[in-house]
């Protein structure tokens, strides 16, 4: 069941494209694993790579070793183990680039033995001959999806081994109790007891506050992370396409040119004060807000549902209409912003009346003379981000992965406290006790299942 | 207006992106030119990269120095000058993939005082610092855009030198006989202006025969750079999506995953036998095969247009209609393959009664049942590539800059031959065989100007 049990057939040597697909002046082909040099080696001519230092590159020709053909002009880099991303020899191809040319220098390494790598199977070897823990591997892929540089940041600082030194920290407390523990067990004396469990009862409190501190981080680390789904409704002509493109212009939006998207299923992400919003149902808003038309519930409806803030924009230089009210109505329950836009034409409504109506977050804008934007943004960004701004060193937990595992640690922890209230037997106690710290080694991969990890390794993309 | 005119403004520090845009395992940020090692050493964290050998990898951190905040974890590769891609200094970044960290990264390198790259220019470096010329440099791009293993191996054969060679050959026969010639005018003598003329219309016409033969490979050498334009036409339910599928089923299909394309814009290529179809309108196909409805000319007639091979169906199990009739006209100008098809339910038409009608290439088969699609497939090569299976170690022309020139040249040196034929004075035919000398320069860059310099590597893709 645990990951140390991984049989060593997982170390054959692998080989995948590690650049996206796509026309560019360099593709490399990556190759990991016992056999590596040796096999790069049978199909490039230049220098006998099986004789070179480590990190060092060097010029040649790959070959077809069946017909002595060549295939393209090339730099091949060896590095040699254990100084390696996976711990293992890797050779890395750096080709002209172009699909052709690099699938067929792939179909040559498999030809010669090596196995196409699964989505991140250099990475997962990376974690399983210990050079990184799960934290540090989910963050290389948090690095490459990265939608701000804040997110990118985050990641960064979770690459550094942040998260997974505080975890590790937690364990290690309740380890050294653990070990007072069975000391007082094996030697039971007058109070003993007494002595142990509050142990256990103090160390689980400092650790659950510490989880705490952690867990307050992962709502703002989540959406760093995934972006904050963001609904734009409002009735027709009230200035929903308006602010769509001052916030998809251009130093705004984040490029997602993923190979592959069709611009039908592409997501709009764009950068408020380095908060990624993922912009829900744009399209819609793009095709209908030009015509008169009656935009009902029923549409924004699905939108809705999906989102974690929603700006809902009424014309404020007018009262409220009826479909105003239902659109306040349908989305009382959400994180909402509601944005009195038309301040150029004068004001009906006030900002301060609809505030004590709705309980809401207003504000008063006229998008058309870019006004009150940037007080727009500031207020999305205080609404979801309390710490960003001090987030730089900080650590944060970036997933549900994460946040889960925290939180059933913190449970485990609680049950403890509750269980030395109550004058539980010890060694009742200690079950939790030794649960929680099961528990936080599952989050650096200390102790986790190998469905787990092989779940969260084919989420990476391939040649990673 | 000559290349060796351009001035040392050209050689300041450029850096780009160098791998496609997307998510992938690694990016590489490229820095070319003097200072390059010295720009990126100002953000490297680890080795000290101004004191490290040529051709070496170093592990560290990319550090802005302005916040002194780490950016990413990545490889450095220092090439020294002058065995380098571009003769120059150069250092590539290899980061975690994804495009914020990319972006980032190239923008630090910016700000330390590089330039960013124009598209191609790196390359464009190489052939100003004389390690390739001008054939090779496009074939740099050829190799990336290969549709086909055939295409990338008659790139790769350019990029080896193959056509320079064979151009430089031709212009030093030009080149020694020029020679003669301005020892004969310096010393006249009697009869020397005849043997001076017979020299050069001899070298005329043995370079001619060199320009024929390369001329020849010109058609298929440009096809398999940039596919082979192909409609399939003919009268609703007789095939055609049946054959589209056929054709486009994945062991034919070229992927040509290209970020930023979408579904509909997006060209589908096919390998028949390695040689690349283009398919023309296949959405038409796609969208309209099903339904019955009466597809007339207007809707091909644009595909038409476009086409170099027409791949005409028609229903060999019922007579000839009259749409057919429209459509075998309509197409009689053109290279094309009639196809008889439905031989499974009998034939109506036999290929020989309509080869002599319509003086085609005639085929029959079955679609539904795969019969005679091998056949269908030989007779597509033959019809436009003679020499392909052969063409192995052959120097093919591969575009039209190339052939354009090499007409031109034999343009000039025929002149030569027909002054020499009328007695026309030798120092007047001399003109058009320095000018041969000359076009024939054009094609390795050796006498290129700037402007056709400038267009051609503006063409390539960023990075490169």
């Amino acid at each position: 069941m645990k990951i140390m049990a991984q049989t060593l057939t997982e170390f054959d040597t692998i080989s995948a494209i590690s650049t996206p697909i796509g026309e560019g002046g360099i593709s490399i082909v990556r190759t990991s694993g016992e056999d590596a040099i040796k096999i790069v080696n049978e199909i490039f001519k230049g220098a006998d790579l099986s004789k070179v230092p480590t990190h060092t590159v060097h010029y040649g020709h790959i070959v077809d070793p069946a017909t002595g053909k060549t295939i393209d002009e090339v730099m091949a880099t060896v590095f040699r183990a254990p100084k390696t991303f996976t711990r293992e020899d890797i050779v890395e191809i750096s080709c002209h680039g172009g699909i052709v040319v690099t699938n067929h220098i792939l179909q040559l390494i498999l030809a010669q033995g090596a196995r196409m790598a699964d989505p991140g199977e250099f990475t997962k070897r990376a974690f399983v001959n210990g050079r990184i823990d799960l934290t540090q591997a989910e963050s290389v892929m948090d690095i490459i999806r990265a939608k701000t540089d804040k997110a990118r940041q985050v990641a960064v600082g979770q690459l550094e081994g942040g998260l997974m030194h505080k975890v590790k920290a937690m364990r290690q407390e309740i380890l050294d109790t653990l070990a007072n523990v069975e000391v007082n067990i094996d030697y039971p004396e007058y109070d003993a007891d007494q002595v142990t469990a509050k142990q256990m009862a103090d160390t689980s409190k400092d650790v659950i506050s510490q989880i705490d501190k952690l867990l307050k981080t992962a709502q703002e680390g989540t959406i760093l992370r995934n972006g904050l789904a963001t609904a734009i409704v409002g009735q027709p002509n009230v200035g929903k396409s308006s602010l769509l493109n001052y916030l998809t212009q251009s130093d705004k939006a984040i490029v997602t040119d993923v190979a592959g998207t069709t611009r039908d299923t592409l997501e709009e992400y764009v950068s408020v004060k380095g908060v990624p919003l993922k912009l829900i149902d744009t399209a819609g808003i793009h095709k209908t807000d030009d015509k008169v038309e009656q935009i009902g519930v029923e549409r924004s409806q699905a939108a809705l549902k999906k989102a974690d803030l929603v700006l809902l924009l009424i014309d404020g230089s007018q009262a409220l209409s009826d479909e105003d009210k239902v659109l306040i109505k349908a989305t009382q329950d959400k994180k909402r912003i509601i944005i009195l836009n038309k301040l150029d034409l004068g004001q009906k409504i006030t900002v301060d009346e609809l505030k004590e109506k709705t309980g809401s977050e207003v504000i008063s804008t006229s998008i058309l003379q870019e006004k009150n934007l940037d007080e727009l943004e500031d207020l999305i960004k205080k609404l979801f981000f309390s710490g960003i701004e001090n987030s730089n060193d900080q650590i944060m937990v970036t997933n549900q992965r994460q946040s889960g595992l925290l939180a059933k640690a913190k449970r485990e922890l609680e049950d403890v406290v509750q269980a030395v209230n109550d004058d539980i037997p010890v060694d009742i106690a200690q079950i939790d006790f030794n649960g929680a710290w099961d528990t936080l080694g599952e989050i650096t991969g200390d102790s986790a299942p190998d469905e787990l990890i092989n779940t969260l390794f084919s989420q990476f993309c391939l040649g990673k």
